[in-house]
């Protein structure tokens, strides 16, 4: 059994990397306890000379990642720099000269993860990324380790807090996306350019990743449908709350006997469910198995602490398999499940219009979601003088369905205006 | 690497034991793919002979449990028979023979975890239980694993499922607790001896074996307090709502500079924290730890699928370290920390009494909460002609100094009436 200490490079002294080099130091002696032997940092990869050393020891500092990963005598790389390039070929390097590696990074998981286990594999190395999909939420492990006997349906929830928070604060204190998004700005919870978070872009990665995990299956982020919350309007949160339902972006990785959907969206979620309670830059995910039920797991999904706690997690687990001489499971490679076009994805949708005050046109507006298969559940009508809105909510329906219905409302002189309808969130299968 | 069927012991053919065999057999391809090999059930020990085999082979069962876990070429044992004796003779025999364990029996783990842990060790072999606590929830693993890198502070929830159902029952529908609890049985919530359930010594099991996996030390069964809900009242509740919130069993370990506290009571949960939304027969917990701030997991505790689910995942882990030929990471010997006995254990609380409606009274009372240092947050009084009811809330404060104030409102003479108090629960620490 070794007893050497473990080597650790850490590449990149953000929020994260400065939290877990700080807890690697003073949790030494417990990080020492769990995993048997001491954990040591062997070197931190900086992308500019730094003044600022957080107390660690400035000879340990190096500009130069590729060497550090590539020495030969790192144990685990802890990749915590981001975006594809260098990362992907730093891990990769790192996995070639034999180190295990923990990262955090999203985005280079959800485009290059098979690739990357797949090296992981070949080198006997172990690939961990608890951190890179709801920060220190427990998600991954219980999925491909909790539920490893059962059979996942779905997956879905909030997973990017940026977002969530956006829309919290329009439902709460009123106001457009662009004063919520400023105000998100002013607290740090959203970036100068938002694009990544409020277009989708960063819950759909993390839904690549779920859709491989839970279901085995090759999805790659162009495979992930994305919408996004920019055009979410004040109209819009307050159409939301007469239908007691509050709108949130949900991320949805889905298998059913038609193949995967994975899908990024904002939808009505009912006040009561408990999706509507995550609050802020929270993160909430559902989980749906056969055996087990609707599980919950819901925690702060983002910042430096609770990321970092994700990260060494993870190092605790790839360094406790580096004492025992083992890795962790590598999964059956992935199957090609068929990825199911949105088109023929089904939900139950909400939509609203303007329509002229007139007898008949109710029975207009109906026989447009009957032509087309699409039953409706509930209707309401708000009369203002010559013209009312009519609010339907519709069984399940895919969005083909729903778009035919449109463009026959469209077409209708009767109706004035259609808002874009909205998906309504049900937990449960077939909801 | 080994490529035959790795063979599994089931000891149990009750609901979960049936639901384990029948998901053995139905999915043993899917298994095959996820462990690396086939896994095969070599015996069902059950009490009796069964006409009743769930369509499983015949020759498959025995009635001599010992015998089958003791043959030699059983490579896990799952024991779902519960209780303490012959589970733990049973279970131990099978290490002896080189079989790992999986098992859903919390009263065993709670009192005797520790000692089979040894066994385990001895032997080379697992010892997994993710199902004794929380039935379907993912807990164990993310403690031991995903928080491994963390601190633990606290575990704090909804552990029992037929308690939860009850109290929801009593806050829902109104009614007594022998009417809630009599619904429970009815629907198959409750045993017909519903002791171990109402009075919270199933939930001070799971909460013994919480301590000792988020802490690393030894807590024992009798080392939980424990209060039951059967003396809870319709008064009680209603007294709960006036003050926005609802009545919940729950169970907590908490670490602080002073020890480790391990305790199962009835609180009071503002209806706003995510606990107050555990309905029925669900179950919720909540996780402090340091870096990862607040964590919460929710889902079903308890029923044959949802412990099912647990226990095939821990016997997939189980079966993949044994075709690695490794073994779950030990943890360290236990250590022992200080017990905090209730006595020193701080909460808020809430106390109603009855009291003579006449100047100077509030000033009595509020003097005998000074006396013993206890600060009041709210004060409320509603007048009933010559009485009125006093409801007061404390800042944090020990049991022992709460008791004090009791004792010294008893003695008032304006204190008609003092209902028992109830504690506080306030996520966060020192809350």
């Amino acid at each position: 059994m070794r007893l050497t200490p473990l080597r650790v490079a850490l590449l990149g002294l953000g929020s994260v990397g400065s939290e877990v080099a700080r807890l690697l130091v003073s949790r030494r002696d417990e990080l020492a306890a769990r995993i048997g032997v001491p954990v040591e940092l062997a070197g931190i990869a900086v992308r500019r000379p730094r003044p600022e050393t957080h107390g660690l020891d400035p000879a340990l500092f190096t500009l130069d990642p590729a060497r550090l990963v590539a020495r030969g005598d790192i144990d685990v790389v802890v990749e915590l720099i981001g975006g594809i390039e260098p990362a992907k070929s730093l891990l990769t390097s790192g996995m070639e000269a034999g180190a295990s590696v923990v990262t955090a990074n999203k985005a280079l998981i959800a485009t290059d993860g098979a690739e990357l286990h797949e090296i992981a594999h070949k080198h006997g190395v172990d690939l961990a990324y608890e951190a890179a999909v709801a920060g220190a939420v427990p998600l991954l492990r219980p999925l491909r380790e909790s539920l490893a006997g059962d059979r996942v349906h779905r997956v879905a929830g909030i997973v990017n807090g940026t977002t969530n928070y956006i829309l919290d604060r329009m439902t709460t204190s009123g106001g457009t996306f662009r004063t919520a998004l400023a105000e998100a700005q002013r607290l740090g919870y959203a970036e100068a350019d938002p694009t990544a978070d409020v277009e989708g872009h960063d819950a759909a990665a993390k839904v690549a990743i779920l859709a491989r995990l839970a279901f085995g299956t090759r999805v790659s982020l162009d495979d992930v449908h994305c919408e996004g919350i920019s055009a979410v309007t004040p109209a819009d949160i307050a159409h939301a709350a007469d239908e007691n339902a509050v709108i949130k972006l949900l991320g949805v990785a889905e298998r059913t006997d038609a193949g995967v959907s994975a899908r990024v969206l904002p939808a009505l979620v009912p006040a009561d469910h408990p999706l509507a309670a995550v609050r802020g830059a929270y993160n909430g995910i559902f989980v749906e198995a056969e055996a087990a039920g609707e599980l919950m797991f819901h925690g702060q999904g983002a910042g430096g602490a609770p990321t970092a706690s994700a990260v060494l997690g993870d190092l605790v687990a790839v360094c406790r398999n580096r004492v025992a001489g083992t890795t962790e499971h590598h999964q059956p490679p992935a199957a090609d499940l068929r990825l199911i076009p949105m088109d023929e994805v089904g939900a139950r949708h909400c939509l609203s219009m303007l329509v002229t005050n007139r007898p008949g046109v109710l029975s207009e507006v109906a026989a447009a979601f009957g032509a087309h298969g699409v039953s409706l559940v509930t209707i309401r009508q708000d009369v203002l003088g010559a013209e009312a809105t009519l609010t339907v909510t519709t069984e399940t329906a895919t969005d083909a369905a729903i778009g035919a219905v449109v463009k026959d409302l469209r077409s209708l002189e009767s109706v004035r205006g259609l808002n874009r309808g909205i998906r309504i969130f049900g937990a449960g299968r077939g909801r």
